[in-house]
């Protein structure tokens, strides 16, 4: 049996904050290395003292590339480009010298991802105030409307929006049939890429009951052109129902028209473990849900299901198995 | 001790569909004459069937009023103006007769809570087809923008929608401060009816986040005004995050912008045991989530949680007890 397991780099996250600790416990839990051949990107002294807030004792390894990887989860292994002087490092706090920092870190982990040197790339959590105040908050993948997606990931629940922060009225303007052809193209081909054959897919309406103007003149032709080329795309869907029968398994994923159809959905819902992708760049970026959660910071109470998913996740649909 | 429980009617729904047998297994229960004086409205013929249905042996007693009510759980007791012939029941299937019948109980019911024999209303589920089918689908409360509000209860979580099945672009030109602001007013009032005092009502954003101008210039004014009264409401809060905040118990209830954000909300979370009331009508009326369930009429497996928990929280609230 041939080792299948993709590598996938893990981003470590603003160091003022739990990213390096929970992705210790995450790496430390072993599960990781059951679906993947995991490494770190960033510092290792962050993460040579996030080990001991977690309350383990594990060595920390610096590695010069990913062949390196001795792949084993009794030793972290971090690709460490001496960006960060530890010093720099106000616990709990924002500072523009760890937005700078995470900005290379994400830098770095984009040429991995694009050369082909890691399958995927997970972002641990970064604080976007300090990257605002050392002005490289757009080093941040961004959704940009009507080339890239925001895709969030609740266990069943899985949701593409079609549109994201723009006001609601633009957004009425927005939802065309072209633009649901499109995103439902994109979708399909992700989605296959992923391990999921002929995925199911329901899409949202924009009106309540899926009953309104838009829904008949954009929407409804929009679904009709994806399955005329061979897509399995249902709707428009009421939008208070269409979440629901995803989390039931009648669909592979939706496709919402509106930022707070997929977002009150998954957050509402209150599934641990809710990670997102953006759809658009060539390669796969995971985030977490959550943030730096500075007021926990150091203490080992901060919890790594939700990391630790997302660097499954990810490791999953890099290599064709879909979701986990 | 005085006996505090209040006199609720419970209407029981269309004859051809599933309402007489839950409401049979829902009163055979005892759970709900713990909390009220239950009565109920419709066909006696109807309840003596479903009584069948349900396998249980309970007899069924026609009353003349609430005040011949014996008030016991081995005897259902039921109002029977004599409107139905039990030959023209169709189970399973929708009839004008019915449709027509259903209007007229809810007319009973109706003079029944005006007159103050009774305390609040239960509506089984009545069938829109049938009712549409004899032209009486107007006899059904209708919620009418600015002076009625459509009010869901699932479990903690409970949202009070300022618009309803409205196109999304009317619902962004609607919502005003003086709509928002009369809203709370009345969601004030009616809380504190019920026994909520000081209620904590959380308001939701119309955009993504709470950021937009209709945010700013309508809903933050409306809030505003709201609290100048001495009402405790917050917001805008951004909309994917107030209804889990509300489930945590930060808020005693939303004030929700647009039918789908309250819906998908409470579609999605997929409590049991949800209901909904029509805030504008001078008593309360309380109806079921589900429809008539043709499909499994007559078998005794539809589920009878959701009309107990409807009938127990009418009493609830009627009583001045808060939610159940």
């Amino acid at each position: 049996m041939t080792d299948s397991r993709p590598t996938i780099v893990t981003m470590i996250g603003d160091p003022c904050g739990i990213g390096p600790e929970i992705i210790a416990k995450a790496w430390a839990s072993g599960e990781v290395h059951k679906h993947s051949k995991p490494v770190l990107l960033g510092s290792a002294a962050a993460m040579e003292r996030a080990v001991g807030f977690a309350g383990l004792d594990l060595p920390v390894r610096v590695i010069e590339s990913v062949d390196q990887l001795s792949d084993s989860s009794d030793v972290i292994e971090i690709l460490d480009s001496g960006k960060l002087d530890i010093n720099d490092v106000t616990l709990g706090e924002d500072n523009a010298i760890c937005g700078q920092v995470c900005a290379d870190w994400l830098d770095e982990a984009e040429q991995l991802a694009m050369s082909g040197e890691v399958a995927g790339v997970v972002m641990g959590p970064i604080s976007s105030i300090a990257m605002k105040m050392a002005d490289v908050l757009d080093k941040v993948i961004q959704v940009v409307p009507g080339s890239s997606y925001l895709f969030l990931i609740s266990g069943p629940l899985r949701v593409m929006h079609v549109t994201d922060h723009i006001p609601l009225r633009q957004a009425c303007d927005d939802i065309s049939s072209d633009l649901v052809f499109d995103a439902l193209k994109v979708m399909h081909a992700r989605l296959e890429e992923w391990g999921i054959s002929n995925p199911r897919i329901g899409v949202s309406g924009l009106n309540a009951h899926a009953f309104g103007v838009e829904d008949e003149e954009e929407i409804q032709p929009g679904v009709e052109r994806a399955k005329a080329i061979g897509i399995d795309a249902k709707g428009p869907i009421a939008p208070d129902s269409i979440f629901r029968h995803c989390i039931e398994g009648v669909y592979d994923a939706v496709l919402a028209m509106l930022h707070d159809q997929g977002h009150i959905a998954v957050k509402t819902w209150g599934f641990v473990g809710n990670c997102a992708l953006i759809i658009g760049p060539p390669y796969l970026q995971m985030s977490v849900a959550h943030g730096t959660a500075f007021d926990i910071v150091g203490k080992g109470t901060a919890h790594h299901e939700m990391i630790q998913t997302a660097m499954i996740q990810t490791a999953s649909l890099a290599a064709g198995k879909g979701f986990i």
